[in-house]
């Protein structure tokens, strides 16, 4: 099993390296393990997934709690780091620095906080409410979190929504670089743009050293060897790609079912139940079965 | 919305019927809303479904408050009836009385309790521990459950895996009307077989007016038109097939993503961003917005 | 058992009286249960006593759903209505929305909304932050509870902070007026002055039919009687009386041990265990134990 | 702040020392804090006092994550070690094995576990139903405790109710000796005795090194000089006091309400508000607001 240390200082290798981490969205273990098995080097522990695996909006409907849990659960099952989506820490200041040590103790390796009001509305919503707090206030949070922090390897990032509020490039980067001063380990710089071009201009003009992370929903041709190539950016987050896909396989093959009045034509198409058994742990179990069940 | 009550009186016209409900598992609230979409006469609130999702053994590894928290949830965002998986009761007669009023007051229309011992092991894992309680034991959790229930169109299934622990048909005819003696008012009989004849040779044999209600999974070729034409089944669950829908779908698009280094390629073929959002209520959200957000 | 409406129905007579309903503060079923015990008419669903039980300021600095969970418990082990106290409905009007339909779900009676900002400081703090949104987001937050209640026997109680804000008996009654007309069933006049005249002068100005609900934690010589003389005062809140005796009762009884070196000169003093025994409802289990554990 | 590693050390010196540790049991962070506060060695995260909070039984009613949630809680407001009464590990060994990692996670120094039946009935009760489980079958799950921990100072502690069963001390020893054998670090010998005779003859015919736990509830009259005294007894643990000292202040105080019809005779008695706003934890949230809060 990865101890929380290790999961912590890979994360802080990755920040720290010349390459490029990818991250997969997640809204349950089990979404997680799959992208552990896939390949990522790290799971997104989404709030819009989350919100969406709950059939409601994400925008601060769930208790906190209730990702809290979700975090600890998922850390419980994977061997890679987590990153945790608080929003905006849930609250004020008081909220952030009473939450970073819980979220710590859950296991998660890394928390980003965005400088949304609470409560928040999704980035990526069409005629949604974006509303920024001052970067004061937000630099502020982003102090509570470092200061709460147990371990020095947790990775606080903050996150900038200046792009998609409309306050343009320039505003972005003083933002970004008043939360560096803060403290943030780095900064995640959001947009909702349909093309790169706005996240390309922004990376190339962004003044610091701290690095970069994005989120390429909107964009997808920006691909992890042009994100590379750009220098700045550590981490690429696929933040709902594990949801859209669940959906669309369970749409397909309940539409099947009803189409076809049965399981006789979708079974042959789906993972095996032995299979799905020991996804989730058969070995681990049958191990303790076998050594002390009596 | 469809209250309580409906979705409680809807599943007893289901059961009273001469058609076939059709019913699909959940492991979330997101997967119930999808096969209420897609057409199925209600949701299995699913414990395979559930445990796999954490990514732990089907063998009450989870806590139930963990299973109630999501039928919950379900029964919330869901306007057909949920069928709670409640496995053997999560302890004896007593934990059986306790929890009836809390799964009706969380909207459930049904529970399916099962003859096996607690801690239960799935029933389709090769070489698990099969191990059945008497058939006395478990009639006075059917006469626990049907006396703690607080409306009478709360339905109350029991569950035998007589088959299954190679007790043979007789044995397991004998416990199914023990146990509707003791106030079930439906049974599910359960298989693990590769094909479809241990079933069908119960389902001949049955000689109670009581319905029965089947899950499949074993032995996809019992199509609906098939189970429908034996008479007496009146229900046949799904039992674990929108988490393997879901599997499928996410290591399908995470192998695409990494093989593809970007999510270029698999966009275009994932459900829209604006679609998951409209699936999660946004319309509802919207609508408050607009009334009583100033 | 005392069925939801009934609950619902007992707190608007008690609304609708010549009388005044007494209400004592919870924070965990037991200590409500003990409060029916005692004969009071209703229970408080108190965040200030819940946040303390956790040791954690009453800042929002728990979750909302521990509340509704502890709601939840409360409901189903007492025979009384429970009044929530939702502190500002821990969001916005979008999120009051939401709520509503699950406090209701879980049993409660009523809700009280306060027109603080979230996240909230509690009101009695020395030294506290008292923001207040303004009447018009307010009024929205009422109309909002009113649109989402499914049952119209459900109460919804606005909460005004205006005295403690500094902003004057004048603008408490403006604002306790435009919370009526967004549909309040009955207000919250809350004053943290160590006398009752600020609370008389309130009440004897309030030009409204709609009943008034007091907290006279700070201001303990307005007895219930001189409470009923003024009139208008149709339920009194004892805030934190039941975390506040606990505490004093275990203070009391660890210094004595500690002082003492055993429990030999407590026991005598304390309620004999097979008292506790029975007061968790032993009776009711030994019911279920006869008639249905084989 | 003491850490996990400084608490679980510290319960490994008093089970090492010549002395006696004393114990008090807690039902909330509120209770385990004013434990501390009153100069207990540890807290007792108690299953008996969880369930009267709940006022349910102590009969398994709860479910296991409601109990550690409370640990979780209770771990991170004190600063003393905590003993999880884990009753009989809430199934198999297989549940033990996997419950240690989350205890040990949630800040717990060390679990109890006893050789009943699932579901459990409370020691205590008059006509209850013990039920042991096989020596052999509890010595797996100790050794499942044993290998499942992730630090060696964690502690596992076994405790057996064979007095209680009517199996006599010659049994009670056999299986004390086997449970060491399996692996745990000390042995809770329980006895509901009247009189401290029994648990004498058992601590003096007691042949091992490894200590003893005792819970004297039913024969107060055994101070912690005479623990001490005894030699072998390194723990004595007050299973229910502070419950019971709940149960018997808010008794007071609530029929002292009702009979003078308001809070102003019992004000003077109860501990001030302001007092029980520093209690929970005022002095680090004004730090934080004072630092952090623009």
């Amino acid at each position: 099993m990865t101890t929380r240390s290790e999961k912590n200082r890979r994360l802080r290798e990755i920040l720290n390296s010349d390459g490029l981490g990818t991250v997969m969205a997640a809204h349950n273990p089990l979404s997680a393990l799959l992208a552990e098995e896939a390949g990522f080097d790290a799971i997104w522990g989404s709030g819009f997934e989350l919100s969406t695996s709950y059939a409601v909006p994400d925008a601060n409907i769930l208790a906190w709690n209730t990702h809290l849990d979700l975090m600890r659960a998922i850390a419980d099952r994977t061997g890679i780091p987590l990153v945790a989506d608080i929003d905006t820490g849930f609250g004020n200041a008081v909220n952030v620095s009473y939450l970073i040590p819980m979220y710590e103790a859950a296991g998660v390796s890394a928390v980003v906080i965005e400088d949304k009001n609470f409560p928040k509305d999704t980035s990526l919503r069409v005629g949604g409410r974006p509303k920024l707090i001052s970067p004061a206030e937000f630099s502020g949070k982003i102090e509570a979190a470092v200061a709460a922090r147990q371990s020095p390897d947790f990775t606080i990032i903050a996150r900038t929504e200046a792009l998609n509020a409309g306050l343009g490039r320039e505003e972005a980067i003083r933002r970004g670089l008043a939360y560096v001063e803060a403290g943030a380990d780095a900064l995640l710089i959001h947009s909702k743009q349909p093309t790169s071009e706005e996240i390309i201009s922004f990376v190339e003009a962004w003044p610091s050293s701290v690095p970069l992370v994005i989120v390429p929903t909107a964009f997808p041709e920006l691909t992890e060897e042009a994100a590379r190539d750009l220098g700045k950016i550590k981490l690429v987050i696929y933040g709902n790609h594990a949801v859209r896909a669940a959906i669309g396989g369970m749409r397909d093959v309940f539409a099947r079912i009803r189409r076809d009045g049965g399981i006789h034509t979708v079974t042959p198409d789906l993972p095996a139940t032995q299979d799905v058994i020991e996804l989730a742990g058969d070995a681990r179990m049958r191990a303790v079965e076998e050594h002390f069940l009596r």
